[in-house]
């Protein structure tokens, strides 16, 4: 393992990092609050950065360190970034502080806070800018900024970005990472402007567009989105959390001008399909709870997007709704959004490549002679991805329920701990029972809060990486 | 598809079954109960299966009959198996007691009897002789009792047995199934003679050693094992549960003088492992309850291996006990016992074989160029054999995760749902809340009853048999 050039890019990481917090200290200076937990951190994320920055280069830069390099970068990015949190003294330990953090960064928008509100604005807008910034990848920004970090960066990407195959849009990949960032902005913006022509208020604009976009779900409002009461709002927020759940790769085709290639996708037409379907069963299903079918599909279209978009938020509290209902969203959950997108879960391709690939196990039982592949877009999937496809699907559901077992100590009922293990693993939010989209993750012990901040990290990277950095063999010198 | 040749098979295993119900209809004469309900049933039994004799063969049996044949036999064995439980008229409706003779064969031992005490002796010796059956397997049974039915039967064998690879004792098929079923009866009629020097009635002797051969779980008593609160009885039938979900090859390499070789058998020290950790941390988070080391320990162990075993016998309503120990049996559940057992659930060779290709993806991160292979036992594990393993692993929770779904319906807590679906794909028997030990499954819907029906036959057989059975490629004549 290269370490020193490992040190070196996590140092330029934390460095854009302490830039990053420029933007709520600015915020918390407009609004008249203190500035003090921004410039604390902001400083001590230079020093850091600067001094892991001045260690000796060596050349070499491989997957391997790739898959170090960004689970270390995670791990540290959300420790500095609990710092702001720490220091404005609203938390109540630092566990809760790093909860937020990882939540915030992960895009999970899982909670300890139980009245947001009480917060303040400056506070408020890192915490929710943090989805932002984990959304499209703090790797993907560091490569689209500083293009010239004299490594083969696609093997960074390729270990941040969700999804089992990664496409390159551009032969360079700072040209790529500049032209998902492009569209990530120019979206955010266009988001920013309709929440506030339908009625939000302009910081509140801000709040909910940064979480839309990562898929987040932090809101500045104890209440979520449920607190406008506004069906336009809802509305435009939905479509915008469905639009940031599908794959970048679908807006670089449709700017190019290739509207057909977007049609060829599979992952596509099978998440609009579990949308359509989920949302007609569940409105249907929760009919006799609002006795108005308009009322039921509003709740309910809000609430699919929220959570296959592994959003979470809240218009509606699940938990009254019927069994049935509750299911579809766990289901959902599980899922997930599409790779290459903000979204979190297992990601629609591989719940697809999942199927496929056992559709071919049938077929070869019945013709063990004949050559049978798994095509995803009618291409022919590699037998490796498809390997680690299903590797990691088991091992989604082994580390999720390892978590409900740590979780499962704090004695809340098997609901809560299991739905806590997979709400987080998903980055969605809001799980069952206690942590049902009305309650939060503060009850929960330091012990409990720790693991499912990995859970959320291990989620967020997609398993491997966080594995990487635990491995062994990844620490040995090379 | 073989259609002819496989009908023909079928029809000679349903005369077996037939033949079968003799002994539960000895036991109602013996009793002076009627013995009409298994008269009717072995009258259809050998009209269905002599007419289903008489069509003509045709040559050509591969791994596809194998898998159609084994799918089919299961689905009809259990629906004319549920005959003698419609003919007594104990039971509500036929769904129940397609719900009851599944559970049975599959060796499940859920129950939709709310009194089983209720029920006259021939019909609950009938209830708990299909575990027995089914446990070993009514195909090796088969070939055991019919070695010469011209078609090459480790095709049916292979799709009947349980685990990620078959392992053949001896070069022809029927030989192989003769020494499996004679280490079945004599462990079994061991089990009898020990539980009859207990204390046990003979009759429940007999109810429990078959409950147990087969790791089923159906008691004539209706607080199953606890009824007779005595810990010798108890520590008898944990340890018999235990060596039932050994693999059977085990007990055939002792035989041989081969002990090295068992010794080698990772699954069975990953199996003792995890029963041995389990007890402890079970032991120790249900002290506070029992007050008392021994009686913690003894809880402990036999609902253990109880469900480790996929047995499912109580001792004590675990539903009573911190949440910890809930999910424990909740993952003890989802492992299941070893390959090549009576026992059922994900099997621990796969989980093990799960877990290693994970580590073998982490090592081919960090090492690309290496060849990196899956061992077990220290025999190097085919790639075909992993993928299919992991195929199952994944489809293990999809196909329990869409069950959950339809029974949610009933709109029973989702902790019921869910576990309802886990603890029929695993053949346990007892799940959470209203499925929870001292609960049953009375209350479902007969659509939920249906699904989880299908589970249990899904579970039991594997997977595969099922779909191949429904797959449209194999309805195809040949």
């Amino acid at each position: 393992m290269n370490f020193n050039l490992v040190l070196n890019i996590t140092g330029k990481v934390l460095m854009l990092e302490a830039v990053a917090m420029c933007l709520p200290l600015g915020v918390a200076l407009l609004y008249n609050e203190s500035a003090l937990p921004f410039a604390y951190s902001i400083c001590i994320l230079l020093a850091v950065g600067f001094a892991l920055g001045l260690l000796p280069r060596k050349k070499g830069f491989f997957a391997r360190e790739g898959f170090f390099a960004v689970g270390l970068i995670w791990l540290l990015m959300g420790f500095f970034g609990a710092l702001p949190f720490y220091f404005c003294g609203g938390f109540s330990s630092f566990v809760d502080c790093l909860f937020e953090c990882y939540s915030g960064f992960t895009t999970t928008g899982a909670t300890i806070l139980t009245d947001i509100e009480a917060l303040p604005r400056g506070i408020l807008f890192w915490r929710s800018f943090t989805h932002w910034l984990g959304g499209m990848g703090v790797l993907v920004l560091t490569t689209a900024l500083l293009p010239s970090m004299g490594i083969r960066s696609h093997f960074l990407i390729q270990a941040e970005s969700p999804g089992p195959v990664f496409s390159k849009l551009a032969p360079k990949q700072s040209h790529t990472s500049k032209i998902l960032y492009t569209i990530y902005c120019v979206m955010t913006v266009v988001e920013v402007i309709l929440l506030k022509l339908a009625g939000m208020p302009l910081y509140d604009s801000f709040i909910h567009a940064f979480s839309s976009a990562g898929t987040g779900g932090f809101s500045n409002r104890n209440l979520s989105v449920g607190a406008y009461n506004s069906p336009l709002i809802e509305m435009i927020i939905a479509v915008f959390i469905l639009l940031f759940s599908l794959n970048f790769a679908i807006y670089f085709l449709l700017l190019c001008r290739r509207a057909k290639d977007v049609l060829q996708s599979d992952e596509l037409r099978f998440f609009l399909w579990v949308v359509a379907l989920s949302t007609l069963a569940v409105s249907i299903n929760i009919f006799p709870v609002y006795k108005s079918a308009w009322e039921s599909f509003r709740y309910a279209f809000f609430q699919v997007t929220s959570i296959i978009s592994t959003t979470g938020f809240a218009t509606a509290d699940y938990m009254h709704w019927p069994v049935f209902s509750q299911v579809i969203m766990m289901l959902l959950l599980l899922c997930g959004a599409c790779a290459g997108s903000t979204g979190g879960g297992m990601k629609c391709s591989r719940v697809l490549l999942g199927l496929r690939s056992l559709f071919r196990e049938i077929r070869q039982i019945i013709h063990p002679r004949s050559v049978s592949v798994v095509k995803l877009d009618g291409k022919v999937v590699e037998e490796s991805t498809v390997r680690s496809t299903l590797i990691f699907i088991s091992c989604y559901f082994l580390i999720s329920l390892v978590a409900t077992l740590v979780v499962s100590l704090d004695n809340f009922s098997f609901s809560t701990s299991l739905s806590a293990a997979l709400t987080c693993m998903s980055n969605v939010g809001p799980g069952l029972d206690v942590v049902g989209p009305a309650g939060n993750f503060s009850a929960f012990s330091p012990l409990s809060k720790l693991v499912l901040s990995a859970c959320m990290v291990i989620g967020r990277l997609e398993i491997f990486p966080i594995l990487v950095l635990f491995s062994r063999g990844a620490w040995r010198r090379t």
